[in-house]
């Protein structure tokens, strides 16, 4: 049995039915090569290895709540209530994958067991004609067990980077062998009234040091403002969740950030920026004043798992701006200053980062400090990715899309991740307040575009 | 805009995340003779006719929450919001159906739409060898919205008595040729504040009356007691949901209850007692005073909608007791008894009932009368069936099932209902406390062979 931390009360607390907090990581996966006649039932044999598999869940996977004070070990732990095998009807495309993810993204997770589910899904059709079956696994888990992060890293962990190396067990038991990442992860060996102790104490000073930094407004010169409009995306939201994701070659983004000297980054959050900005002039609801973005910042610079460290800032998106060019511009004065970056955030911290992005208006109300104000209108995240290519018993991985959580004030959230030569976007948005918000993909694109036919004119020299 | 009644208040009051107060109807129906081969998309061009369907959802199903206080007109209605269309992977039993349905019926509404959905489910396999392969149409309905028997009713009436009659229009915009039937079902046209004021009057009278039935214990001699004991069916609920549900053919109750001299209804009840017995020994839980079970009662003679009357008692289940017939008696005593049945209502009253049944606690806690006391141990209500086949645009309807609500304090629901020469069984349940309860289906059957026996005997004069 293990205390709560005040971070895993908040999301707790936090929680409503309109407002469920917990993350999803969709995984898309091809069907092996020697898998893909009509008689073969690979995805079957998958679950049934997964539904009759007698291993325990390994942590966090067994813990359950109890009387909301206490994590403990879940003694009646049942695989059905956490487990769904369903097909899509044909055609079914990555679209209709998103449906089904977007409706099951909405749900709120049952507090009387582990909070976590898993999905399986199949019947994906094949991404080019006389291409394997495709089929996916959505794992969705509450951020009180584990954030985004840790979460994604835990099921690429649970991967293979072999195609042939048998994986008979369930991807909740799995875990252990990694159990010294997941203890890194999640501080569970620590006494629990000083890791309470330490997050209370370090919400509060990053807290005002957010606060200062929006109503510090002495450097208008290079980024404009941060002064955050009222805009669509912030407005109290439904409980329904609109999931669109999609993949984007790397190179792309790469090129246009080599030619018109910016971090790749850039180059990410300007394509978000310019596609928002379309997608809001659509709904005539564009702010003349540019949208600010709250963009976590990983600053590790090794792989491992542990001693990371996180950075977080405000990005003017230059939404006001039509030219792509002078946005982009904006976007990197803004990133690059040094002045605007919050510093490197000790443990207690980085673990409150997340609790910093979603409570805000809590935060707002309990501390008093700015009660009227947006501080941000979205939060844009980076989570770190995978580059080397995963199987699932030989199944290739073919895409991965981290699902995140909104909260009232704040109607969408992209979070973007790397694998392989892939970009994966995903956008999670109230399907009620944003319409349509999958049409955000291709704006997305037609921004892309435009921006590397700038860059491909000044490289050739028609353009300054 | 309507303001809301006082029941439709109390229905979203006592909704919570562990107890979403909707109710649920399943179609099992059979492809259409010309539609199996493995070409023809079905169910695929029905599910598209109602997605692009131009007509909009027509009452009660356009009408959406406004402040908790008024229902409105949504002008915002998006099908995809209330519309899923999946499939079941192969092997696809009811089994498997029956798993859907039990996550997606243990899921809240958004209360930002108007409180339903519709899903469409195919891929599930034929009753016999070589039959026609099966899709199934579950729709779920928020009891503020229409309660379990009119929700039930709307469906059955939205399908057609005729096999080839073409259905082009969605289940919820059909409704529109049936609108004197749902004005029957709900008083819409009514001053609200005469509603309200003869609900809130209606409410307290009805229930002191229960009250006064349950302390009233002059009759031992045949009901033996109303004290319904404590049992694991009358604890704190999960979120998730179980639902069972089987057919069994009617002849085989209706035999029992000729032979045995008592009704078919009370055949029923004892099957289910029965089955109940023999679900709670093997969880080592049996109490040893008899369960008490709360019985909505129809007093309609003919089919039509308008002038409902229903009346209920508390059926004495018997379930201290090992011989089968000694049981069926007592239930036939207890059901026969004219004292413990409640006069008939007025239509406020049948308004009321469910709220009775389903606000048991609140209403205790509201009226201080009865603090205590577990006034029944759960609702095995009968849902007016059908006799005539019907039809979904040439697919043969082949089961139905109401699924239903469970409270803290009533973890199981048992409702039946008739479709032909069916009994259509369907067991509502928390998962958690109740694990295996479609295990119920089983002893069901078992209960109905040994009364079946023993009336067998009997009809051979070996038995008296």
């Amino acid at each position: 049995m293990r205390l709560l931390t005040a971070v895993d009360q908040l999301f707790l607390l936090l929680e409503s039915r309109k407002q469920p907090m917990h993350v999803g990581g969709l995984f898309i996966f091809e069907l092996p090569e020697d898998a893909q006649s009509a008689d073969c039932n690979f995805v079957y044999q998958l679950v049934q290895q997964m539904q009759t598999s007698k291993v325990p869940p390994s942590f966090p996977f067994n813990q359950v709540l109890e009387h909301l004070l206490f994590w403990k070990k879940d003694e009646d732990f049942i695989v059905e209530h956490h487990f769904r095998h369903v097909a899509l009807p044909k055609p079914a495309r990555v679209r209709e994958l998103l449906m089904y993810i977007s409706k099951e993204h909405s749900r709120l997770l049952d507090r009387a067991m582990p909070l976590w589910e898993c999905h399986v899904i199949e019947g994906i059709c094949p991404e080019t004609e006389n291409g394997p079956e495709r089929f996916a696994l959505y794992f969705k888990i509450h951020h009180s067990l584990v954030d985004g992060i840790a979460a994604m890293r835990l099921i690429q962990k649970s991967l293979s980077q072999s195609p042939t190396e048998p994986m008979t067990l369930p991807v909740w038991s799995l875990m252990a062998r990694h159990r010294n990442q997941v203890d890194a992860l999640i501080p569970a060996g620590r006494s629990a009234i000083r890791i309470i102790k330490e997050q209370l104490s370090t919400i509060k000073p990053v807290f005002t040091e957010l606060i200062d930094n929006i109503k510090h407004r002495g450097d208008e010169d290079y980024v404009g403002t941060f002064d955050a409009p009222m805009s669509v995306l912030n407005q109290r939201i439904s409980a329904s969740r609109r999931i669109a994701a999609q993949s984007y070659e790397m190179q792309r983004f790469r090129n246009v950030a080599d030619v018109l000297e910016v971090n790749m980054n850039d180059v990410l959050l300007a394509v978000c920026s310019g596609a928002m900005r379309r997608y809001l002039l659509t709904m005539n609801a564009l702010p003349t004043k540019p949208l600010i973005a709250f963009v976590p910042m990983s600053l590790r610079s090794d792989n491992s798992a542990s001693g990371n460290q996180i950075s977080f800032l405000l990005a003017n998106l230059g939404t006001h701006l039509e030219d792509p060019i002078r946005r982009l511009q904006l976007i990197h004065c803004s990133m690059n200053s040094g002045k605007r970056r919050f510093r490197r955030m000790n443990q207690a911290q980085v673990i409150n980062y997340s609790a910093i992005a979603y409570a805000w208006e809590g935060l707002n109300v309990l501390t008093g400090l700015f009660p009227k104000k947006q501080a941000f209108n979205l939060i844009i995240s980076n989570v770190p990715g995978v580059k080397k290519p995963l199987y699932w018993n030989g199944a290739l991985l073919k895409a991965l899309y981290p699902a995140s959580i909104i909260i009232d004030g704040q109607a969408m959230n992209i979070t973007y991740t790397t694998y392989l030569d892939k970009i994966e976007f995903c956008i999670t948005a109230c399907s009620k307040l944003l319409p349509h918000v999958q049409d955000m993909l291709a704006l997305i694109e037609d921004e892309l575009c435009l921006l590397e036919n700038i860059s491909e004119e000044k490289r050739l020299g028609l353009r300054e």
